[in-house]
Parts: C-alpha cells; structure tokens; sequence
C-alpha cells in the first residue's frame, strides 16, 4: 500500500502541537458512504470512520447533516483532538465553487446546502475547503499517488460516474467556476448514445459502471441470479464471458480516446485510472492502450503515462487533506 | 482595430529609455512570411516589416537565417535602436521547448536548428523567447485582444492547420514539454479521416484549409479557373454554393464538438477563433454553435463564449511581445 495508509489510529498528539504536526480533517461525502479521518502533513491517516449516507427518500437536509456532525464528533475523539490546521471536503457535484452550496447528484437531501458555511461556523478560525470528489480523488493521486512528483497529470475515476480532475504545471487547475477535470465528458461518440448530462456520446455515458451494464445486456449478457453490476461484468469478462469482455472493450476504447484528446490539449505526462472498473486491468488497460496509441500518434502525445491509481479507497480524503496542507499547488480561491 | 495596432512607425525614444517604454523586438516565423516589429508594453506596434520566407527547395538554413537578419536589423533601423526588452519569436512547430530547437513543418530548411540559441548570441543580455506560433496568436488574443481580462481562455488558429493555446487561470499552459494547446488533435471523428500527424478523425484532418477543399471537391465543388483554396471555398459558401455550405458546415460542427470536449476538460470562459476560415463568419459560426450546444449541456460547459478573434494579422507579433513584457502570466521556462 501506499505512503497514504501508513497512519497510526488513535495516536494522541502532545498539547502544543507544532505546526508541521498539525492535522486536516478531511471528509467524503458521497451517495454511498460518508467519510472522515484526521490526514496528517506526511498523508498519514488516523481515526478514519465512515458510515452509510443516510439517503432514504425523505431523508432531510438537516437529517443528513446532523448524521456528518456526530461522524466528524467521532473522529475528533478517536484522534484526540489537536489543533485542526483544517477542514478539506470532496463531496459530490454540482456545487457553486468556492463557496460551496452543495446539491450532489446522488444525495437529493442537498439541494443548495450552504456545507462551506455549516462547516465554517462548527470549526471557526481554521480553513475548509470544499472541492468536487473527483478532484479531490485526482489531487491525492498528485499528491501521494500515481502521479507524485510529475507537474502535469489527469487523475480520473471511472465509477458509477466518470469524473477527474487536472494538474497542470504543478498546480489543481479550476477552470472559470471549479469545473475543470470532467473529462467524462469529453466526447468520444459524436452524436451518440446520450448522456445524462443531456449531451451525446460523452466518455460518461459510454464507459460508466450502468452504462456498460445497460449494453453489455442488450447485447445479451445475462447475470442470472446475480445483481446486473459492473462488479459482476467484470467477473464474467475475466471467465470469459465474450459479451463482458467486448463491454470492458467498449469502455477501454472510449476512454482512450479521450485521454488522446485530453493529453493534445494539455500535454499531459501521466494518467491515473481508478475507480471500480479500474480494477478490470488488462481487461481495460489493452484496449484502451490500443485506442490511445491509434489516435496519439505525435512524439510528446505518446509520452503520456496511464497507470492504474494507486491509493484505493482512500484517495478523496487524501486528497481532501491536500487542498489544506499543500495549498501552494491545490488551492487557489479565496 | 485593436489597442494592438495604433502604434506609431520609427519613434526615436530618448537615449535613456524608461524601463516602462522598452521594446520588445517580435518576430513570427512561418512558411510563408518572416514578420518582425518592436511592440510596446501597451502593444503598440511599430517598425513592422515582412518579407516572403525563403523557402524554395534547396534552401539552407544558413541562407534563411541572413534573410530572417537581414529583416531584423531592418526593423531595428526603422525603430532607432532603443535598448530592448527582450526578444519574443512565435515560429512554427514542432520544436524542443523552452530550448527552441526548432523543426517548423513548412520551412524544410531547419530541422532542429537552434533559433533561441543564435538569437540569444546576437541579442546578448536580454531574454530571448520562443513559442510555437499558434501559441503566440492565443496569447496575443488574451494579452490584448477578444480574451483581454478573462482567466480562461482557448485561443485557436483555423487555416493550413488547426492550432492553439490555452490559458488558464490566467496563465499560459505549456503541459509537460510546452506542447499544450493542441486543439487541432482534438478528436471529432474516432477511426475516421486520416491526420497528417498519424492519428485518426482529429479536428484538423476535418476543419483544415486543405482537408474541407479536398472534401468539397469530392463531394462535386468546382472551383473552375480559380485555384481551389479555402478562400475560394468560403467565397463559394458566400455565394449559395451548396457543396461549399456543406464544407462550412462540415468544419463548424467539428469545431463545435472539439471545443465542447475542450470546455468540458478545462472549463473556459472564452474561445477565440482565428485563421482564415473564421473568415467564413456565420456561415461558420452558426453550425459551430449548433453542434457546440448540442454536445455541451452542463449548465458551466454552456457558459463558454465563442467569439471572432480580433487581432488579425498581427496576434502572433503582439503574443510573441508578451512573452517578454507579460512573463509573469505568460512564461514560466528558464
């Protein structure tokens, strides 16, 4: 495992707290899971706690909020409670960015809900910093993972949805409102199936987790008994199964054709696959080479490195912790 | 005009020339004409001169070189020698940056001769920078031209090729080897027509000056006498012609979904179009915008305006100037 998963739970730090040991409280709120844990400087992790997003319908906004407070109390016990150098977030978009009214996706509990402010006033005079959940995945992978030490890197999630975020020149580019890194929806099927963007053909609606499924049964895959899931796809692709293995094609092409557009537009260095379907490997990663070198054909286009991310599960409350401990490169709003 | 051409021709600045009245000596290299002028902090233009490049087969780079010193001690004669601030060169790629081992497509005459070098040796003391061309034209649009006092802007070049730059948060993107900004290989067409770079279906193999020709003229346009060029082309579409609208239409609609995939990954304010094709005007534009918004639906994709460049001519001679007089925005090589 990575540098990122070497944290001691529970450690209790002395009561002055040089700064160089202080921690972030980072947090990652998605549709699934909530989670938190005090990241240190080094990116180590302790007091790591999460639990189900209370998101049955019905559930309210104060409901869902009241369930991250005692999450957030939980940490801070278990972690001692230093000195906080900070707050740092991913949460799923859309967001107004950086002031962080949150309305993601996958929680219709939170439509506008003011988390930057919340969180401000239950930790006053210390940062929080809120930022997209696959940014925060692209900014840890940065940081501690795939594509440490390099100035120019895509990480990307390829998930339920598909999601990244870009480094360029060392530093988390934001784009005009917060929004740079979606390369899911760079277009690799021009007219084609639809998005639930609304537009057609993007990466997204090609290659995520439902989306493959949703082909690979049209074209007759069948998962008897078992829930009709990416996971199960790509099981049956790695038995065999031609129809899976053909889907995992489908999805490793599109994202390589993307990752060609993206790295003549940005002349990127490396690229850091993660997310439930990064785990098909060569399944994925053949094809996708194969698209990628068939439409990246100048010298600098195929320099770019794509790898699988490395820090797991871990990698958006790393990254969290980034946009606090280390926001020369990852931070540049007010 | 712009601001970018009220300067003044062969003002003889006192002798001892205030630091905010210094020069820069500009110079644009391409197949077709060598350009070099003294432009201004406030990109005022004076001492412009042009000449065709030598480019007959058989040329040396040696001989280009004296053609290419010949028009710089010209243009230093014309402007009075005022000290220099530096020396700013858009020149055709590829090339090795920030280096400038410059290979230019279209001037068979250097392959990897050492333009910043040579230049620096006769220019002793003040910084010598190169660019690749399309680049400078994207600069000079952001410095002073449709992209002035936005953070994040696409700046591209229509005409024998498609070309760019990116600047984003307000600073010029050079990615991993100063190739950034390449959104002629944007891919519009996955497997489709062949690019001169190797790949498949890029913007450029589809919305070049000689690729939408070679298209109309299979579809049936017959340009008669006249040579059949883009600017005949566009005449053509002007008139009513319908293969020649199709062409226009053709070219619009890739750079629609090239600019979609562009906003969605970087998430512009402003795209800035040049080139001889932005000619064409609505004739462009219209399906341009179309196929834009039929692929960009996300509510921050939909704020990217698409806008005429303004600069003309002279964008790449006021880019090359920035450079030097806006480093800190637009240059962060050694």
């Amino acid at each position: 495992m990575s540098e990122a998963n070497r944290g001691v739970r529970g450690v209790v730090p002395p009561q002055e707290t040089p700064l160089s040991d202080m921690r972030v409280l980072a947090v990652d709120i998605g549709g699934t899971k909530l989670a938190a844990a005090l990241v240190g400087r080094d990116g180590s992790i302790a007091a790591h706690e999460r639990i189900p997003t209370p998101n049955e319908p019905g559930t309210d906004a104060e409901q869902l909020w009241r369930a991250l407070e005692g999450l957030l109390d939980k940490v801070a016990a278990a972690g001692g409670e230093p000195p906080l150098a900070g707050v740092g977030v991913g949460c799923g978009g859309p967001m107004t960015w950086p002031a962080a009214e949150v309305s993601p996706l996958n929680i219709p509990a939170w439509r506008g809900f003011p988390l930057r402010d919340r969180l401000s006033a239950r930790y006053p005079g210390v940062p929080v910093r809120v930022h997209n959940d696959a940014i925060c995945v692209a900014v840890g992978e940065h940081w501690l993972g795939a594509g440490r030490g390099r100035g120019n890197v895509l990480g990307m999630v390829v998930s339920t949805g598909v999601g990244g975020g870009l480094i360029l020149g060392g530093h988390l580019v934001n784009g005009a409102s917060g929004n740079a890194g979606h390369i899911g929806h760079v277009i690799v099927e021009p007219g084609g199936t639809p998005c639930e963007c609304g537009g057609r053909g993007c990466l997204e609606a090609v290659a995520r987790g439902p989306g493959l499924v949703a082909w690979a049964r049209e074209q007759g895959w069948d998962p008897g008994e078992r829930d009709a899931t990416g996971v199960e796809l790509t099981a049956d692709a790695r038995r065999g199964d031609p129809v899976a293995g053909a889907a995992m094609r489908r999805a490793g092409r599109a994202i390589g054709l993307a990752l060609a557009s993206a790295t003549h537009l940005c002349d990127l260095e490396v690229a850091a696959i993660g997310g439930g379907l990064s785990q098909a490997g060569e399944l994925l990663f053949d094809p996708l080479e194969e698209a990628f070198r068939a439409h990246a054909r100048m010298l600098f286009a195929r320099r770019l490195r794509i790898v699988p991310a490395v820090l797991g599960q871990t990698a958006g409350l790393v990254g969290a912790a980034a946009l606090i401990h280390s926001q020369d490169r990852y931070w540049s709003a007010g």
